[in-house]
């Protein structure tokens, strides 16, 4: 029996992922993960996803080249959710330019962007 | 118009919650809120959440004492995600008596124990 066998896929087939900075522990990103995806995430060591909205795997930084090199894989207790450890690279993890995409923070009832654009997506998408 | 109205709630009314301890960066939990849920949250700077198996708002800690206070609350990028950060009361976020749900890690193609347990479920949960 493999590991992946363990992880009670929800009834879309996808599992929650949690990725943190290595280094930093920033969260960077919540995403998801078919089957397919996070065998080939262990295989590669690379952050494979499931992109929802276009229904495809989805090798981050497969086009902004900003790949998430795993450097731990762990699971939690019931098995429904994944956290994985990487080296950001590029420094650049979210599609608006920014580190995390959790770059805007509840203040006196408001969603306020804390976070700096570290660098143009128009920069990073070129096609 | 409330910022909770800028959640995309999913098809079971629900949003997934990263929670990450305030001070060492450790990601302890991943669960779910509904809208009540996460409005608690905010108001009490507790975190409450829904339990999915139970259909019911769960205020963490309400049986163990292990209540999470809320440092920080941020919303990702598209919305479909929220980060807490916490102050983890007693240092024990999982059912299982350990400091983090994530306590297993993927080596070698098996899920191992690499965390221990720091108190006995026994002597958490007497009822």
């Amino acid at each position: 029996m493999s590991w992946l066998d363990e992880v009670p896929w929800n009834d879309q087939g996808l599992v929650a992922v949690v990725t943190q900075d290595a280094s930093s522990g920033k969260v960077l990103t919540v995403a998801w993960m078919n089957r397919e995806a996070l065998q080939q995430t262990a295989e590669r060591n690379e952050a494979v996803y499931y992109s929802r909205s276009r229904k495809k795997l989805w090798r981050k930084g497969e086009e902004s080249g900003h790949v998430q090199k795993v450097r731990e894989l762990r699971i939690d207790c019931d098995s429904d959710a994944i956290l994985l450890k990487v080296e950001q690279v590029g420094g650049i993890a979210c599609h608006t330019g920014r580190e995390s995409c959790f770059f805007r923070k509840l203040e006196n009832g408001k969603c306020v962007t804390v976070d700096p654009v570290l660098k143009d997506p128009k920069l990073i998408y070129k096609k």
